[in-house]
């Protein structure tokens, strides 16, 4: 957003580094010297990549993925140069940096400590989908794989495998997750908890000062089924939570408060579109919930000779004991990423199977599934029906 | 469906045409002299073009469109040599076609008795954006037209407006709406209402008879919203209704009901995909609400030079007395397609705008919206706080 609009809007834009919050007297103390007072404080600190214990971290061409432009700009000009990388995690920017490098002609090999890519997002059986994808670009998939050491001169060489394997590799990219920015406001006495994430309560104000409220990665998660604090960092969920502050900051409302993180992912991976909301399979019955789920297949157009029909799969993950949708997932067309956000409205509303399996849809040729396949509501039906 | 697929699931299929329902012996009679006996019987009638009472209407070259594959076989054939063709009527159906016809390099007039094309699924507003495609393909929109008579020497020559004034024309199709097919059920004596849709209960069970269910077109239509009858007929409601029918036919169900019609519409007009649920803020108001709207727009991807980018732009027409969505528009790229569905979701579920305001969703950049400016989100946002 350009400065302008921000002066339109009666925001004051100040581009500078806050190095200490004094929550005694409402003051922020600036990198350059400046010291801001406020009524009210939102803490948005964002989160920096998270670097692994692994030897050999420091040398040349490892690099990480922050959200820093001028970083990226320069790690993009120095892989021109470099053939073989290896992309360690296979979570989002993992799968999303493969992807792009291996479609920029790079030899690309995916490691990922988990038995399958994304195993946060998606179920093993859903998330063969996009590693194939993956697979069709000529990406090499290792999973179950741990990376111990990154070898090299001064810069990367090969990469050492806790089985002993040796890799050779021009430059090694972690994608091993992001931990919040949040020293400034532990130094100032906020309570985080064990992911540093600072503690709020579901007006996004944070439990240590009811006049300070923090949003977005720097703040805490609780999921919206299994109520545990999670470590799940979106620039979706982080925008509810913005508004959800915004909406509380002076005057607390009953009505916009935040009830518990749902983490609606999606993506696009080569053709294939992907989206996940809620609980995958494995974490719900991880957490000991009792579940069900369902699958449907269809074509995202009709007739699916259409040009660009594309096969949509969803699954659906449903408490046994009532038909209480707890999370699902989507593979298909573009329209997946909205059809995810349609799932993702049904767990947030807690519906149930049956609800959803007599809901009604729109359909078009052009637009959708045919009515009498759409995968959302045969999926509660292959629920119901094989209970 | 081919017959095998009907055969393993344990259905007989029988391609013959119902002639008279015995009710009180449970009989069917068919064309063919067949008598098929019932426990059960689902009334799936559909239904067929209306005709309006003008003169002319039984020239050559007079088209309607049923759900006919071989009528409309003929009907593309017969077109092929002609040129300039009037539609008559701007829902769905005439718009469709006068897009079909406008591609294919014909002339087209669409002509559409009240003020704007597709004036029940969109207010004027909305309306405008798919207008602007058509005229883009180069079909000339008359509104507020009424035609008196089609005129020519057994073949259609010309067509007469209520104002006197004369167009020329090789073909007229009447794209003016669709009657239900229940002239058997009447016979059989089972209530129908005002549209000759036979009378329902929330199963989807005849008011008249309890074994006896009607779904689709034939059967009544009661709003969501007002609770009045309404002559919608979609093939994606119709589905609904049908899976209600099948959960209820035996053993009702008390969680497996029809809740009211929605009518969620979707369509693509040239590039532009729209799509309509729930109540038109025309329609809310003249059925005595008193309604709020909010709008939003954005482009469908982020950031929005991305390749094949396009504006979205949602309206929400919302009751004042507590927020309820009562009705939304969309108008974008083919995920509106999806996006409708979504809100057709809230309308179901009857959230409101505060809800719906801090509802999580899935954003990414080659999928949706940016999460910053989600246009559904926004629409809700502007409701909120231009009270």
């Amino acid at each position: 957003m350009p400065g302008q609009v921000y002066q339109q809007m009666g925001i004051e834009l100040l581009i500078d580094e806050v190095v200490k919050i004094d929550r005694t007297n409402k003051i922020l103390y600036t990198r350059a010297g400046k010291e801001v007072s406020y009524e009210k404080l939102v803490l948005a600190l964002g989160s920096k990549p998270y670097i692994p214990p692994i030897k050999g971290v420091e040398l040349e061409n490892v690099f990480t993925v922050p959200k820093d432009a001028n970083y990226l700009a320069k790690m993009k000009e120095k892989l021109s140069s470099l053939n073989r990388v290896i992309v360690v995690g296979a979570g989002f920017i993992g799968v999303e940096v493969s992807e792009q490098l291996a479609l920029e002609g790079k030899e690309v090999i995916l490691v990922e400590i988990m038995p399958h890519i994304l195993p946060k997002a998606f179920d093993a059986d859903v998330a063969k989908f996009p590693a194939e994808e993956l697979e069709k670009l000529g990406v090499k998939i290792m999973v179950n794989a741990k990376i111990l050491e990154i070898r090299g001169n001064g810069k990367v060489e090969t990469v050492i495998f806790e089985n002993g394997e040796e890799v050779r590799a021009d430059a090694v990219i972690l994608a091993t997750g992001y931990v919040p920015n949040t020293e400034i406001a532990i130094e100032a006495g906020f309570e985080v908890n064990r992911y540093r994430m600072i503690r709020v309560d579901s007006y996004m104000r944070t439990v240590t000062d009811p006049d300070v409220f923090a949003v977005g990665d720097c703040a805490q998660k609780i999921d919206f089924v299994t109520r545990r604090s999670v470590p799940v960092m979106l620039a979706s969920t982080a925008t509810t939570e913005a508004r959800i502050a915004g909406a509380n900051l002076y005057e607390l409302s009953t009505v916009r408060t935040f009830l518990g993180t749902i983490a609606i992912f999606s993506t696009k991976v080569g053709t294939l579109a992907i989206g996940s909301a809620g609980l995958i399979e494995e974490e719900a019955k991880k957490n000991g919930f009792d579940v069900m789920v369902g699958y449907a297949e269809a074509i995202d157009k009709h007739p699916g000779t259409l040009p660009n029909a594309k096969k949509q799969i969803v699954k659906l993950i449903v408490a046994k004991e009532c038909g209480t949708i707890l999370g699902g997932e989507v593979v298909g067309g573009d329209s997946a990423g909205e059809i995810i956000n349609f799932i993702g409205l049904a767990i947030q509303k807690r519906m149930t199977v049956s609800e959803l399996y007599t809901m009604q849809i729109g359909t078009h040729p052009l637009l959708t599934a045919a009515p009498t396949v759409y995968p959302v509501i045969k999926a509660a039906e292959n629920v119901i029906f094989s209970r």
